[in-house]
Order: C-alpha cells, then structure tokens, then sequence
C-alpha cells in the first residue's frame, strides 16, 4: 500500500491506482506465453472473468489492445454489411462506437440525451419499435459525462419489445464497480478495458461474449472484418488455455495478463464478495459526490440516479480557472482530469474513484487526500467553502 | 542482470530475457496517460524508434497489440478490395499474413520456397513482372523456420522492376538485432512487436511507415476498413506526443511504453552503435550455430547465408524425442521451443538469442548456460557427443 515518494495519486477515470502485488506481477521476469506457469495464470483468469461479468456460460476473450479494440471486435464479428444498429448515445463514447460501427459497415441509428442525461426508456422503445435492429449498444458509463446508463431496465426493454436484437454494453468505465449482471440480464457482449475498475496496467482489451452472439459471430454469411479481433481466431485459443493446454495465434501480454490474473483474484475473493466492492464503490461515490455539492459545486449528471459510482464529473465554480485549479491539485500530489465532452470539456472536471482507491479506502485514504487537495485548491482559486 | 530464483531462462524467439531497468519500468505506479512525465517518454520513445529503425523521415506507430496487429494495420490501411499484393513466403509466418491480407480485401500470390530455404531473387523478379502489385510483404525472419531474407537485394529488385510497389517488411523477429535500413533500402513498412530483439514484455504493435505510404493511405479511395488500427487515428497522436503535448484516442498501455523507452535507449546508446549491436547478434549466432554444428545437429535453414541471427531453429538428431529432450532441458532451468511450422514441427526445436542475452553475454552467460544444458540433455537422450 506504499506510495513511492514523489508519485502523485492517479485519481483520474482510468488509469487507476493499482495494488502492489498487481504491480508486481507486471515486472514478472521473461516468461514463455506456452510455459505451464503462464497458462495456468492465464487459464485462471478466463475463468475468473466468468465470474466478475456475471456469466457462467459467457465466452471471455483477453487480447493486446485497448477497450477501444473491443468495440472493433464486437463490430468486426457481429455485423455485416448494411446491419441495422442502435446506440443507445450518453456522449463521445457513444459517438465513437457509432463510427467504429460504420467502420465495420453497420448502419446506425442513435437515441440522444442532452449533455449529463440519458435517453429514457419511451425513446429507446419507440427506436426499437421503429424497425428491426440486429444489434443495440450501451455505454454504462460515459466517462466523458460521468452518466451511468440503467442496464437492467434497458436489456428488460430490448427482451421484451425485440428479442432478437443483440445487446452490446460497452463497460470500459464499470465493469468491477458498477452492478453487472450479464447473464441473468441477457447482454451479449459486454466490454472493458484493463485500466478501470478491474485496477490493472493499460493495455488489454477484456469481453464476455454469450453463446447467442458467439454463433452470430461464427455463423455470419461474410467472413469477420478483422483479422486480429476475429472471435473464430481467438476461440480456440482461449478454450486450450482455459484447458490448461498452450496454444498460439498471437503472442499474448505475458505480464499483463498476469496482473490481470492477481486482480481478478482480487476482485472476486477480496473482504467477501462483488456485491460488497459494488457497494463500497456506491459508498465512495456518495461521498465524493456529496462533500463537492456541499461546497457549492454541481455535478454534470443531471440527478444522482443517472451518476455513475466509478468516477464524478463535476462543473468548476464561477471563476475557478480550469488550468489553475488542476495545478494547484497536482500541486498537492493529486492527478485529476479536464473535461473531455468538446463542447463542454473546460466547463467541468473528473475524478476517478475505482478499486484500490475505494476498496482499500480506510487504508489508504486516496479519497480524503483527493477532496482535501480539490479543497484547498478551490479556496486559493477564490472559491469561497 | 541478477535472475530470481525459480526463474528458469526463457531462451526462445521472443519473449526474450528483460533487463533490469526495463522491467522495472513495467511495475511503475500508476501514471495518467496524459501526464507530463509520461508524454515525455512517450514522444521520445517516437524518436528513437526512428533511429532504431534507420527510418529519418519514417512514422513511427506504437498501440497496444501484438506484431500480428501490425499485419492488420499494414493490410487495412494500405490495400484497398482487389488491389493484388505479392508475399516473398519463407514459412507459417507468410501463410498468415497472406490470411490476413485476404480479410481486407487484398488478392494475394505468394513466391515460395522449400522448408528451411527462402525463394530466390529471380523467382521473385519473374512474379514482379508478371503483373503489376500495389505491395510486396516479405519476413525478415520467418520464426518458424529460421529462415532469413535477403531484405536489402529484394528491395533493390523492387526498386528496379516495379518501384511504384510498397514494400512492406514484417521484421517481428528481426528489427533490433538484423541489420534493416529503412530509409535508405526504401522499405514502406517495417512492423515489429515488443517481446522480440527490441527486449520489452509482450504488448505492443510497433511499425514504422515511409512518407509515400502514409500518403496512399490517407489518400485511399475506399475508408480505411479499420478502427483501432486506423493510420488516420493515431497519426494525429503520435504527432502530438512528439510534439510532447496530450492527445487521446484509446489509451496508450503507460507500463509497456515506459518500459520501450528504457530499452530503445540502450538500443541506441549502449556499447557505441546499433552496428556493433548488429555484430553481436551475428557473433551470437555463430557461436550457437556452430557448437550445434561441432555436436552433429543439422540446422533447418539449408545454408548459413539464410540462417537467422536472431534464433537458431535445429533438427533434433536421431533419437531423441521431443518432448524428453525440451522436458530435460528445462529441468536445467532453460525454456526452449519446439518447431512451429506444422507439417514439421516434432523434428526440430528453436533457440532465441537476442537482446540482453545477446549483449550481456560476457555477464549473463546465457548462451554457455543454454548450451551446456543442450548439451546434456542430448546426452541423457543417448546422442553421442
């Protein structure tokens, strides 16, 4: 839990601060991907990702890249030219993931909420209605907003009004912080990166795939888009290592999945269970949430319903110039984050609050540190508390 | 250069062994990916890939993935549906990027050579002008087969008979240790992963690409028919990060760049000049090849004018079984690896030798400590020494 001296706490959205024996795993020294070491870590973290997704029969896939490859993934196998597709739009996540998805020739429409909203359930219905969609997709969280999207109540809208659509979340910002339960509530994919919530090193693109989409994807009349994201490449070699058997497409993060392997452990063993890290991070929320808007600030989620619990974007004070406020924290030994939204990037700020940072909050108290730097800083900014 | 414990050398055709420094750079502590500190390394790990690459006016691009990555950066960004393209095929390695080629539309003839031997310049020639290619992709170093090319020859072919051809060299196995002058051989693309001669854990796709090819492909008729690995994306980023200034468009892995910088440091700057580097991979290789040779083992490339530098790729001698031979060796505290190409994969095995154990060799003795282990274990397996 040490801190080396002169490193500054990252309370950004991601990357997020990391335990010591995560970090440690990443200097692991050279290790062969086929050595039985390495595929037993890696064997056990596919099946520990079953677990932190919530889908015992899911298909996890782990590859080099980032969450952004995730979305090519999704996009490159499950869509065909001239596919119909809904992004379910909460900000630039979800107008990226459109482009990503045109990319890959789906044909997409959007439902839009203004900036720190969501759409309601009667738009997404009345799209949903309006003609057969092969695939929908969700940002969980939009960490350019910090808007949390309400899942379940959506994937039960999908189920009811068009079955046959597939569900896409896009979880970079969520998954191991906000509740998911992707089986029991029937999302097809669901997506991370490894530098959130599940508190490792950047650098890995993590989904769970169902068995529905896994056939679409296997079944498709054109072959998949992507060479290096293709499911039918990949399958066969996480089913060997998750059989404790080596096998070879393309050389996997060695160390990286090691670390991811440690955390993953983590996550699901750690101080009782994932319904308790789901809580302690609403816990953290509340509080960084309620100590700004006691000193006069205002969040950009419109309401404490549609805000996520992983990070807090939050609008800078009349007269708190952003530059000078998030040096004056880094000052203090606390990284933050502008805004990223363009239209609205230097209206607010983002503070990420996700794994060690929350779980191990008592400990090392990286949210006290964090709200006493944003204090001081405000006040010297000429904001009155 | 101390070694745990346990560790057992990993002496295969990458992952290789890591410095010290390098894989300390790999356990940093969380660092936002626009932290100035990080920016800094980031754009100085860009310049020197330039040198390392002998590439003055080259693009260099680094995202998280793996060298197969880089096949699908090179293919979705520079061929366009039916453009022809030709693969100089030393081995497996060739198979799959022609594979891959393919997915993005490229129609593909392939030159090809017996196992264990490269194709000549005039069976080459006859394809060049046989019809016109958009690209040529030749290996370096085919890593299944040991097999070097005669890179700088076939580029003055190209030059000669079809220079309006890209060349595209997949140097996975090669760059950092094989002598590759970008520039001045007029090679478009030279692509590379980490875990290989440039001595970083397994993670990043790393290419560097020629001002005329940037130029076909941001001047493509049809959209690039990728996202993640879109020219168009990250060339804004890496000019930014050059230019020591933040940018995002998929979160760079912060640990694995950090970590590259370090090495391409020593690259450049250790022991006088990448040339000696360059000898010193030969002299490694020699003496490996050699010591087999002087124990009665047949090496798989059919002369040593085709014989990589950068691994050792070896029939195993009558008699002795894989598996008992690799199992013996490792019980020595040496990983080595099996063959790989599939229709002769049990009769030979592969020995790594680049970076580090390469360079350090005088300290580590990794080379004497893979051979003598050899050495022994064909003994216990009854071949006469």
């Amino acid at each position: 839990m040490t801190t080396p001296t002169q490193h500054r706490l990252c309370m950004i959205p991601g990357p997020v601060e990391f335990d010591a024996d995560v970090l440690s795993a990443m200097a692991t020294p050279a290790t062969s991907h086929v050595d039985p070491l390495f595929i037993e870590k890696f064997g056990s973290a596919i099946e520990l990702l079953r677990k932190v997704f919530f889908a015992p029969t899911g298909q996890p896939f782990v590859v080099a890249g980032s969450g952004t490859l995730t979305w090519d993934a999704t996009a490159a196998n499950l869509i065909e030219n001239g596919d119909n597709v809904l992004v379910i739009n909460t900000g630039i996540f979800g107008d990226w993931f459109a482009e990503c998805i045109g990319v890959y020739g789906g044909v997409v429409d959007a439902v839009r909420a203004p900036f720190g909203s969501r759409p309601s359930l009667a738009q997404i219905e009345a799209a949903l209605t309006s003609k057969h969609y092969k695939l929908v997709t969700v940002t969980h969280v939009d960490t350019s907003s910090g808007v949390l999207n309400n899942i379940e109540d959506i994937c039960a809208l999908v189920k009811r009004v068009s079955p046959n659509t597939l569900i896409a979340l896009d979880g970079v910002c969520s998954v191991g912080a906000e509740v998911i339960k992707q089986e029991e509530w029937g999302i097809d994919v669901v997506m991370t990166g490894s530098q959130k919530a599940l508190g490792v090193p950047p650098g890995l693109a993590v989904m769970v795939v169902s068995k529905r989409a896994l056939e679409v994807a296997l079944n498709r009349k054109s072959p998949p888009t992507t060479y290096f994201a293709s499911f039918k490449k990949w399958l066969p070699i996480m089913q060997k290592y998750e059989a404790r058997q080596a096998s070879y497409f393309a050389t996997p993060p060695v160390q990286l999945i090691l670390a991811l392997q440690v955390s993953l452990e983590q996550l699901v063993a750690a101080q009782g269970s994932l319904e308790h890290r789901f809580a302690q991070h609403r816990v953290a929320s509340a509080k960084v949430k309620d100590t700004l808007e006691s000193w006069g600030l205002k969040i950009v989620p419109v309401n404490r319903a549609c805000a996520a619990n992983t990070l807090t974007a939050v609008y800078y004070p009349a007269g708190v110039a952003p530059a000078e406020f998030l040096g004056k924290v880094g000052s203090r030994g606390v990284v933050l984050a502008g805004g990223l939204h363009p239209e609205h990037a230097t209206k607010y700020f983002r503070i990420g609050h996700m794994n060690v940072s929350v779980v191990n909050d008592s400990l090392v108290k990286h949210l006290d540190t964090t709200l006493n730097a944003i204090k001081a800083a405000l006040q010297e900014c000429g904001h009155k508390i």
